[in-house]
């Protein structure tokens, strides 16, 4: 009989917030780059049937001590039933025994994982006087993403656009909040304006071209993570140097795939963005640099968050806790 | 905030029996063969810790309802710290909306549901006639393989064979209670005396040899799930009628992989037990035909007999409930 731990949502949206989370991602890139960290096949089905997208990522952390999966999916027709259409829980694992340690929600820590990744990137490639931040998309993750991003330079505004302007007033409440000037903007204006810029979208076309883009820029492109989704310009991956979360990703269902296949780019031209975090690339090279930050989102992400999450239950006598 | 049942090893030794394992694996192979039920690709690593193999197994069952994935591995060190080696949990999800419905203990139900597919193919492969059981291997699922064979026909005796002949009195104590004579016996003499054979072991090299066993006789192989194990001599497969849980399976990681890579047989000579089940191949052809049933274990297997579980445990009043 073994005792597991239990974390739901609500504990998770009390206990962690964004700087464990950068912590969190930012240590298990680390381990990922110095081969301390791995990321097993990610499963991912579509199930025929609710028209819903299912699937694992799962991976170890040996430098971390976390072992487990995320599973969960895609479902369209929850928000009709007030539920999230985005569905996720994470299971831990002893990496000792084997035993199931914990069950975590993760929901809320997806959001939080996946603007915690561009907040890494942008801590470590941007530059240092970047005042303007751009936002491209505006859904559930944009705000997330938004407030992570604002706590790693001395931003003075946002501009936003979003395919369905009538979301950006979202982004427009949360800039507020956060006293950063913000202006709805086409995506010409954006690029023209933004020091950095983040894209969460599910976009299947370019939304963003490589000529609207200056010099000195960093991106964070963090809506591709499928075969076939698309957000920027394939001609920005090959002007820009290619950062990413894990290279193996990044080449097929990243932002990169497209560079990649149209021979632009090649995975060596691609640098796990844990080299930069371990000093063994110097990211950013000059500030004109444009630099782009393929976030494609991994596994070991949600197991890192969810692993926080877990111990702080623990410290703080959080969760509930059942008997296998 | 969903509410999730959690249903532990004791809950399901308590309410998931022989019988309903049968019917709920009967049932899972036969919706497989109509195309209503299918098990996704299966994660399998080394971790580099703790010497431990450790993965997922999962699938959807339209048919059933049932959505889920097992996952766990074995840790060969758990035996000193007075844990199973082998640790499972299974977690299904509702196939409408993607929440977490269940947490089940899988330590049990694993053993349970891979003696219920050797009995499923036992119940439709092996002549009606038979009357000895032979067993070969004595290790902890041996008693459970054991127990659910001798419900499927009239036997009277039983052999068994080995390779550390000290184990073998676990088998003699269960024979007795089931009211069987036992005899322990070299593996030709088994070949030799028995009508049903269920090798169940981690060999890597032939067991036995096609020439000791006898027409007639039905082997259910279920040790083999891995490339490279191996518990019978690959002509033996080439003179059977090879039968399987999925083809896919028995070819890559099953018995059958060594006759296939020999160029014996091809995955075209192997018919999915779910077939015979359903009534599209008539199974065992005369009297003196050998059949092998290929049982190399797939998720839905465990999706199935867990959500029986959980089925009952409802029903019953049993198990805990948690919030997510």
């Amino acid at each position: 009989m073994s005792e597991v731990l239990i974390v739901g949502e609500e504990i998770c949206q009390q206990i962690v917030g964004r700087a464990e989370a950068f912590a969190a991602v930012e240590a298990v890139f680390a381990a990922m780059d110095r081969g301390e960290a791995r990321n097993f096949p990610v499963v991912r089905e579509a199930l025929g049937h609710a028209r819903a997208l299912y699937g694992f990522k799962s991976g170890f952390d040996q430098a971390g001590h976390v072992l487990g999966v995320k599973s969960g999916g895609y479902w369209p027709g929850n928000m009709d039933r007030g539920l999230t259409n985005h569905q996720s829980t994470v299971f831990l694992f002893d990496p000792d025994t084997g035993q199931l340690s914990a069950l975590v929600g993760g929901n809320y820590l997806t959001a939080v994982r996946t603007a915690a990744s561009s907040a890494v990137s942008i801590a470590h490639l941007a530059r240092r006087d970047a005042r303007v931040l751009g936002m491209v998309g505006a859904g559930h993750q944009s705000t997330f993403q938004l407030r992570a991003a604002a706590e790693q330079r001395a931003f003075e505004k946002v501009v936003a656009w979003n395919p369905h302007p009538e979301m950006l007033p979202r982004l427009a409440v949360v800039a507020e909040e956060l006293g950063l000037e913000f202006e709805a903007v086409s995506p010409q204006e954006l690029g023209a304006q933004a020091d950095v810029i983040i894209s969460i979208t599910s976009a299947f076309e370019p939304l963003l071209m490589s000529g609207w883009i200056r010099p000195g820029t960093h991106l964070a492109c963090m809506g591709t993570d499928t075969r076939g989704k698309m957000e920027v310009d394939s001609a920005l991956l090959a002007r820009a140097t290619v950062f990413t979360d894990e290279v193996a990703q990044s080449v097929s269902i990243g932002e990169a795939q497209h560079a990649v296949s149209q021979g632009l780019i090649g995975a060596e031209d691609i640098t796990p963005i844990g080299a930069v975090i371990n000093g063994g690339h110097p990211g950013r090279g000059s500030e004109a640099d444009i630099t782009l930050f393929d976030g494609t989102g991994v596994g070991l992400q949600d197991l890192a968050v969810a692993s926080v999450a877990a111990k702080l239950a623990v410290e703080r006598g959080l969760g509930a806790r059942a008997s296998l």
